[in-house]
């Protein structure tokens, strides 16, 4: 596989340094091509705005998506976008990779977002959830966080993970038409022994060595024509009792 | 009252910029005071990184909260991130204005959230969930979205709006402390009539007339006692059937 990390840590002798590093070896050694996207390392720009749009000057009003979508098919986007967007088009599979903050993503990965899945790019009219323009790819969270499980599961004081991580599985990865693979997290991350962190590793190996068997997160599809004409469910399909039950199988 | 808007649009001309300049109007006529941090216009560096911390050097391990934790109680912060918690600690209720993009914030408020709200500043060890260091004051969203309002129902195709704000409501602003007033939603915002525009912003202004007798987002809280020494939800109390119904009343 061609695999794209999309890489947000600020310090690369971070225990997510070390994670991405053994990740790369371990993808290359197995076989996949391997590109990092390392966004602090880039200095990537992570506010979208107007001079994101080369045709854009400032006596317009700005309306983002329409912008973007004028500059992605006139060939006038910011060439760091462009540079993204063909890293994307290359990869079968995006691996996000980030410390929680904030229950999400850090502000600069969140700017990646925001600038290269733009209108025409990532999705279209019609063009969403399964049906998104990148539909094929596969996406996966590599994250890590400051709690441990307990406080991520379902009586958890933070809220269950796959809540939390709902608007960026359903609402980023399976939007724009990438399948999302399970996240693969690695808990109280301030607090790790060294034979804890080479645990976290090794189960991270394990989690890439299945990359291509293991299934994805079963959403409702545009494609598949679960929604009626009015964006809603349709009525013969089971609304899940919990979001949990929709998230995973 | 003393108000903070955050606001975070790349374009005055917006919706969000008549949003925000009639909550402001209205507001001030109803005799608060109120303070705009435009983030765009502040030029706000998104990214948290080690240059937000005076004291570190690059040949240190940087690690975030920690830096982040001792920049503050050393006086060491980068000056844009102590202005901005001096207007927080000055208001009553902080109003979050934005373009839901990606079903999130965009990168530069989340920018706000990650550099402001640090260790020390907005939670410390064991305040949080109602006993952060910000308890007391008052949370609102004010968001506009590119999609119907049955697109953000219980069976809509986005997902329900209460679950994909969840992590905003519940992980930032009741981890501060910040009780969560009731979202401001205004829907199909790239597709109203002039009346529809208006209509919002009699909507907004009758909103902003209750801002002290409308009910907060009644969640589980540390204070209260209600979760163990696990940090799960102590068993005698009821986990919701959806998650809907922790969010709102």
């Amino acid at each position: 596989m061609n695999i794209l990390i999309v890489f947000a840590h600020p310090e690369p002798r971070s225990l997510n340094g070390a994670l991405k590093n053994a990740a790369v070896s371990f993808l290359e050694a197995a076989g996949h091509k391997v590109i990092v996207s390392d966004l602090y390392q880039q200095k990537w720009k992570a506010q979208a705005d107007g001079s994101d749009f080369l045709q854009y000057t400032e006596d317009q009003r700005l309306i983002v998506a329409q912008a973007a979508k004028e500059a992605y098919q006139r060939g006038l986007q910011s060439p760091d976008i462009t540079a993204e967007q063909e890293k994307v088009l290359w990869a079968d599979l995006i691996i996000f990779q980030f410390p929680l903050w904030w229950f999400s993503m850090p502000a600069i990965m969140k700017g990646w977002v925001d600038r290269v899945f733009t209108n025409g790019f990532g999705y279209g009219i019609g063009q969403r959830y399964g049906g998104g323009k990148l539909a094929g790819k596969k996406g996966m969270l590599l994250i890590t966080t400051g709690g441990d499980a307990n406080t991520f599961s379902e009586r958890g004081i933070h809220g269950n993970i796959h809540d939390l991580l709902f608007p960026i599985h359903h609402g980023i990865m399976w939007f724009t038409g990438m399948a999302a693979l399970p996240p693969f997290l690695v808990h109280s991350a301030n607090h790790l022994s060294e034979s804890a962190i080479n645990k976290a590793i090794e189960d991270l190996k394990e989690r890439l060595s299945t990359l291509e068997t293991t299934a994805t997160i079963p959403y409702y599809s545009v494609p598949n024509g679960d929604y009626d004409e009015q964006n809603l469910l349709k009525p013969h399909l089971h609304l899940p009792q919990t979001k949990l039950e929709m998230h995973v199988q």
